[in-house]
């Protein structure tokens, strides 16, 4: 076992995480992973309403009695939801961890702090993450181009996006993108991370809410199977290649609209897509992560195998480079 | 100290190498690279002749009595360098480890291997050093998205391209791209690799053959601060941010072809720039470590640093995250 700021200032056994992912963070999969002794959100957008969400938080409480949290993701959108109904909806549940990322969350963050609510903030550059603190979160998840979803637009990968936030935030700090394995684990707290943030790897287990054909995918796909779409419209987002991400990137390079692509990559598309599991018919994220992910464990075995194995090459392989150069000098 | 197969298999002393770097890849630096206990190269296409790198070999050679090796670029060009010929300056100069980098090194690396030479091919995925392996190279140095020059065009980042890497590849292998700090290099040991390879962080060097205004510009620089220049052309070289390579992005953008923008890049120019000092004119390579670089050390006061700073995470700072949790149990 490996205890880190992130599993003091949450309160967890394992210094990982299993963070937003829309239509996957339900009950089911927070639950194990709570259960497994890590940390799982949420994710509050998942719910069609406040009321679905306040409903759904009641079912995970009823899974475990771990901690476990919600992510509430603000995007800049003309018709938003509405936000102050779900945040509520957390508060009132007594929920006492958030995941805020997205646009502008001052206002949530303030909220959250005043009912005692401890705020991860996910965000992709380390200038957004020192904004983040001064607002009060407190913690960073510091998510690198290797990421599922939207990655920014820098385009700076955890080896260096991690040890450059490292230098400059004083929370602790979660590193997100492209972790998967034991080797992930431990080069994320070389590099000055207090733990990581996994998605496609959760996505990837027996309790994920998703089609075992979404799952055969991650194992089958190496990490060149990923799409970036959207770079034109400045809100970038990885996803798994297939017929779509191909039609889009090429309309895009055509200098297609948002308008002219919005039917292939409609949210609902993608969740009917995850549900009837045609991988082909549908934008779904997934990180170059999926180049590592070879089995579809449950989420214990996953984190257990991941601390282990985390320890052996600590205790193993690190020490060992060491320890055999004093036995020779 | 820290001893890995890499340090074995060339018999140097810290698992740090310094590939090759055109035009910075000169006496000064190998010596003092070697000098310091880890492993430089030359690069041969940085002389204009077979018979003048015989003449750089011997001067370094004049400057340290420890391993240093060659490296040997083979580009895809209509009127290629005479290759054979400075691969025989090589051998007859008695070098005993070769750097491969590029087009089709078979024929190479079958003659530097009848005299005897160890090599190491560098490459940026993973199918390119499955390949190499199968010629019979004796290690792999695997550069990834974060590196100065050409990443290829798979964009894999180190933290999935190592790992990956590792899962497949037997030889002792360098993790390339990003490195310059020992929290890289205990992460690259971490994700499966046997050391480290870095070339922006020994430009910024004391001993480095460069102008100071590019020393300087490194230091300054953020991660951020790089381009991506020529991916129209399938040939996506890495270069720092500046007038010229913002002027190539946008010619590249607008459909111009390699002719059109030739007298912008060429290799004399970038050449001159780096004399000159003036960090405007002309392409330079860098790396997005820029961000992670904040001083101008000679290259033994920077390797001594990674090397004490790396045994300390490993004792210090990641053990200590497994001792807490024994205390506390």
């Amino acid at each position: 076992m490996i205890r880190t700021r992130i599993t003091e200032l949450f309160g967890i056994q394992h210094p990982i995480a299993q963070g937003g992912m829309q239509w996957v963070g339900r009950a089911e999969l927070v639950a194990a992973v709570a259960n497994a002794g890590a940390l799982g959100f949420l994710t509050a957008l998942t719910q069609p309403t406040p009321e679905a969400l306040a409903k759904e938080i009641a079912r995970c409480q009823g899974m475990t009695d771990k901690p476990f949290g919600v992510n509430l993701t603000i995007l800049p959108t003309i018709t938003p939801p509405p936000y102050a109904e779900y945040r509520q909806a957390i508060i009132e549940s007594g929920i006492k961890i958030v995941e805020t990322a997205g646009y502008k969350p001052q206002d949530h963050i303030d909220d959250f702090k005043k009912h005692g609510i401890k705020i991860i903030h996910k965000c992709t550059a380390v200038r957004h993450a020192l904004s983040a603190e001064r607002m009060g979160v407190d913690a960073i998840s510091i998510d690198g181009f290797e990421c599922a979803g939207h990655p920014g637009e820098d385009d700076i990968p955890g080896l260096i996006l991690i040890p450059a936030a490292a230098d400059k935030v004083k929370v602790p700090m979660l590193a997100s993108g492209g972790f998967g394995d034991a080797r992930g684990l431990v080069a994320a707290l070389a590099l000055g991370a207090d733990g990581v943030n996994m998605g496609t790897r959760f996505c990837a287990t027996k309790e994920a809410p998703l089609h075992q054909a979404f799952k055969d995918a991650m194992v089958a796909n190496d990490e060149r199977a990923t799409d970036l779409i959207f770079r034109t419209l400045h809100n970038t987002a990885r996803v798994a290649r297939n017929a779509i991400s191909q039609q889009v990137r090429a309309l895009e390079k055509e200098g297609a609209t948002f308008e002219q692509v919005r039917d292939l990559v409609s949210g609902q598309r993608g969740k009917q897509a995850l549900e009837s599991g045609d991988t082909e018919d549908g934008i779904w994220s997934a990180g170059m992560v999926q180049g590592l992910i070879h089995d579809v464990p449950t989420c214990a075995e996953l984190i257990e195998r991941i601390v282990s194995e985390a320890e052996a090459i600590i205790r193993g392989r690190l020490e060992g480079m060491l320890v055999q150069m004093r036995e020779a000098a």
